[in-house]
């Protein structure tokens, strides 16, 4: 049954992709409590309920691809998603075949419907007109087009990735829709300036839409080896062989994005539409996004959890604890503190996306804390 | 008996006040942990059993002048003080009488004696030059002085008193006595550049020596009234009524600094001498000054205590830690961390005096972290 105007089987299924530890939110994100996980806005919703809580009135089902690590974490924060749609790959085998997993499996469970995948870890601070623009892309979509959402950006940013537009469509209900012509890697910021200059670039952030059988063609046309592996899947998977097939063919699979694998080559032969959106979008990447996404109170010190600060001579400091230990802070600019019971970091803001290169030492002198 | 070439009854004698909290070392200083009883240098003794072991080579005998709160964790710490070397005041009153009542002590026990005062709570990093500089104080207190000893400044430094010196005096065993023209409040950055350039400014490290007779005189000559409460308690202390004497005297007594009381109109009267030094002293009063005390590793972060760090990018740190915690510092310049279980302090380095105003805010809404 679909409540938002298609036929039974023109459904829109959200895909959410769960997985990726987060490092540079180390030491906060641990290996075993990844950023999807935790409640990084000062809510008492994880960022994968608030992405859940986000799609549910738009969609008509929603799944969950995750590895095996998270699938009880995940089953518990989500009570409502049924066990059929919580998808647990055997082993890390990258967005291609997470998404072209569930994708294929709702193939078949919904010949005629339209898929959306959405991390499970990214931000979005305006339901209303992200609603909106995910009913465009879903319009779009039922043309036949992959469909992504072109973020409009409000720095160059350099931790993204973007997407470049060239004409307009003429789709019906989506009169935003754009033709892509490119993706682009996260630039360096003298590109960045120049990009977001133009008005042609937007972030991309890493949401697809399409028909279930538009975006198994492409998979077959992109990548056939994924495309039958996963259909060899799809074909026992709401079966008592679902194990078994699972086992055998999935650690066979390519490892490799969708982007690469798909987008890219869908875009080159014009197959891809872009919808613009401004909805307070952040994939929260780092600490510095963090921040950006909690207000700054009148002493200069964003906080996250139930942290106790003190702060004299402070400003854009950023906070996050729930040790209950006091924090006192005194005459310091753009530091982030991270208080764990077990690890404490300390690092100038600036250097939030140098936190990964951090943790990488700890791996062979302090595994226990990853 | 004296070991130092005087004869028995003209023995040298260290008088040790152990107070004040040490504000500026919060949070790993606090009222019932002050400064003087911490492991503040990277070594197991505390500062004040450094200082004892410090003065024992060179003395008859240590006395040590403290609160009632204290008196235990002193006498735990220094278990070969005797009982009666250690000086309890019921309640605080300031370093006039601190210093004054051990010395009319004393003076009772020896008159001829030399009582010399020093801090519990400094840092001398050469104990050969120390000794010598001692010396020399010592053979010029036999000449009816009151000296001081000079730190040769290696910096303007801010946050120290001076002394300044005139003509040389012609003592024997003292050649690079000099007598003290006056002595001068810590001053701003551009005077303290002035007294250095000059030559005739060093910092007043608080030690002074004297005949325990002449410093009686002094304190007779300027604080008569402090002198004969002082003069009533030492009466009675070497008997069984020391404590109803003490306790009905002591409260009465005028609460005021020994720099003020006697040292300045001493020198305006052309009675203080100064024993120049160059032993690496510091009053450690904040973690500036720990910091430049302790080695520089190659990573730039200075530890004190077992601190587990691991640093990217980082220069002129000071980590301060006991907790077993992790600290991971990155990015960071000038930035003192001090991590202990229910409080934790992150502050730039050149705000280092300003630690006391923080805790000061604390008074209300965190007594029990003071």
């Amino acid at each position: 049954m679909s409540s938002h105007g298609h036929a039974p089987d023109q459904g829109f299924y959200a895909i959410v992709p769960a997985g990726g530890a987060g490092t540079r939110l180390w030491p906060l994100s641990r290996a075993a409590r990844p950023k999807f996980l935790l409640q990084l806005l000062g809510s008492q919703r994880s960022l994968i309920q608030t992405t859940v809580d986000r799609l549910a009135p738009v969609t008509d089902g929603i799944c969950v691809v995750t590895g095996t690590a998270h699938a009880a974490a995940i089953a518990r924060q989500l009570p409502s998603l049924a066990d059929d749609d919580l998808f647990v790959e055997p082993s890390p085998r990258e967005s291609a075949a997470a998404i072209g997993l569930a994708t294929a499996v709702l193939a078949r469970r919904h010949p005629e419907a339209v898929v959306g995948s959405f991390a499970a870890d990214h931000v979005v601070l305006d339901d209303v007109v992200f609603r909106q623009v995910v009913a465009e892309a879903v319009a779009t979509a039922h043309e036949g087009y992959l469909v992504t959402v072109g973020i409009t950006p409000t720095h160059p940013a350099t931790g993204f990735g973007y997407v470049c537009s060239g004409e307009s469509l003429d789709v019906p209900d989506a009169p935003s829709a754009l033709r892509v012509t490119e993706f682009r890697e996260k630039p360096d910021e003298e590109t960045a300036r120049r990009y977001v200059e133009s008005g042609r670039y937007r972030w991309n952030a890493g949401m697809f839409v399409a028909r279930a059988a538009t975006l198994m063609e492409l998979y077959e046309r992109y990548q056939p080896e994924l495309a039958a592996g996963l259909s060899e899947i799809a074909g026992a998977w709401d079966s008592a062989t679902r194990e078994d097939v699972l086992g055998e063919v999935w650690s066979g699979l390519p490892k490799i994005a969708i982007d690469y694998a798909i987008a890219e080559p869908a875009a080159a032969e014009g197959r891809v539409v872009v919808v613009p959106g401004s909805f307070g979008w952040d994939d929260i990447g780092d600490f510095r996004s963090v921040a950006a996404m909690l207000p700054e109170p009148d002493d200069g010190v964003r906080r996250l959890g139930d942290a106790d600060v003190v702060a004299e001579g402070t400003s854009d400091a950023l906070v996050v604890s729930s040790s209950g230990r006091l924090v006192a802070l005194l005459g310091l600019t753009d530091v982030v503190v991270v208080d764990t019971p077990d690890a404490l970091l300390v690092a100038d803001r600036s250097r939030a996306q140098d936190v990964k290169a951090l943790v990488d030492r700890l791996r062979d002198t302090h595994p226990e804390l990853l």
